[in-house]
């Protein structure tokens, strides 16, 4: 609980200085199962604190609460994690008597197999889906500046931004040469990414080894996963990644990289693909 | 197809000039249902076009295709709408001979009721939950310096969003006064927003009339529907509605107001809450 930031080391790359391994701050995400009398209803990848009120909100969204009288309680789950650790990722919700539950028919069951474990380390296992590629070992070594640049030119490509404002980009682009192959708009970042996976996929280019896939918001764990099951070793974000992103970057073996804007930029996993040791 | 913006009559408010009405341009949100062999798979609101590698994006991410050669056929519902016009909104994947679907009891099942009429006006029956509340009648007048000064007032409060730079916020304000009553930081903006929900829920304090919505980003259609729920008249984004935000929050009564910065603002619905006429 409380576990609102995350301490990381990390490689920050400016241009024309030297390279700094430092200490970083992200945001934490991790996930929080909300079940309803017991069963499962949903899962969502958040911020921890404020649970109680994040799963009470979520049912006022889903129509089925509307006052703290609905709810009869809100606990965590008891259930330990593998270290003997409640992980304060699971909430039961009690409705009140004569409060209705969800519709069975209508749940928004999410892949997920743990039962209280949820946090961290085992919540990666619980939420992914591995891949049949392994992008640790791709053996792409990309220049900084080609990282650098890729803000302005996925800016560039964004001609439905430029007129409305409200649309994320993802682009595909080669590793070595910079070159930027694909890019997609989309009002959902993961839609932008999706996109771009599909045209490589039914183009039968998966894995994209030595691709960098560039994105224009921040990097949550959702995106990772993406790249990680499209098999590409470097994803670039403009904007912060959370935590969750940050670790199963580093689990998958793929460069993640934020905030690159201008002249620097933050790796936060596999930093050798950019600044060789 | 090809529906990727949408023009829309707005009233645009800039300190110590005169609001003028405008068409403005926004970015089109719609339902994508998702069917693989025949059987829905998942409901994503995204930016009509190149569906097809969406479609085959998100099934890569899943892990249940890899490559062209997986997908036998990807093909809109031949169904209409009430029109008798095809939505586009509904893609069947086919899988080739021996690829495995969805694990049935992995499936993401997501609340929706239609069959292939998911499109625009549709859509929002077909994706929304009907509200208790109607924030249509909600007597609140909001002079235009409350709204003005409120994304700077919540960047003051995002104390988390300072040392990580990876959060999204949503504060509840006191339409008539101003005042910022709860402000709520998470990696998922929805989450934020349900977490000043549930706050005021589990008080007691839904409706929540003559209230403002402010959050970070954009404005999405989910956003406003969370807004309808809690019975709140005003949302205003510091960015870009998506076009479903605003036909949701003119069909709800909300007034939506987007790029809320420095001295100006944009109403796409209800505007005479901010500039009576």
């Amino acid at each position: 609980m409380g576990r609102i930031t995350a301490r990381r080391r990390v490689t920050r790359i400016r241009r024309d200085q030297p390279t700094a391994v430092r200490a970083d701050v992200l945001a934490v995400e991790e996930p929080l199962e909300i079940r309803v009398d017991g069963v499962r209803f949903v899962v969502t990848m958040r911020t921890p604190g404020n649970d109680v009120e994040l799963a009470i909100g979520y049912l006022v969204s889903e129509g089925i609460v509307a006052a703290g009288s609905d709810v009869d309680t809100a606990r965590y789950c008891a259930g330990t994690d593998a270290d003997g650790m409640n992980t304060y990722n699971v909430l039961d919700v009690t409705l009140a008597p004569g409060v209705s539950g969800p519709d069975p028919t209508a749940a928004r069951q999410v892949t997920m197999t743990s039962a209280c474990g949820v946090c961290g380390k085992d919540s990666i296992d619980a939420v992914t889906t591995r891949s049949r590629f392994d992008p640790a070992v791709d053996p792409l070594i990309v220049k900084p500046d080609v990282l650098l640049e890729l803000p302005d030119r996925l800016r560039a490509g964004q001609s439905v931004f430029d007129k409305t404002g409200g649309l994320h980009a993802a682009a595909l682009v080669d590793g070595r040469s910079g070159e930027l192959i694909a890019l997609r708009e989309d009002v959902g970042r993961h839609n932008a990414v999706d996109k771009i996976i599909g045209w490589a996929a039914a183009a039968n280019l998966l894995p994209l080894r030595e691709h960098i896939l560039q994105v224009s918001g921040r990097a949550s764990f959702e995106l990772v996963q993406k790249a990680a099951m499209a098999g590409i070793p470097v994803l670039s974000a403009v904007s912060a990644p959370s935590s969750l992103a940050a670790e199963l970057a580093e689990e998958r073996g793929i460069t993640l990289a934020g905030f690159v804007r201008g002249d620097s930029m933050v790796l936060y996993s596999r930093p050798d693909r950019v600044a060789p040791p």
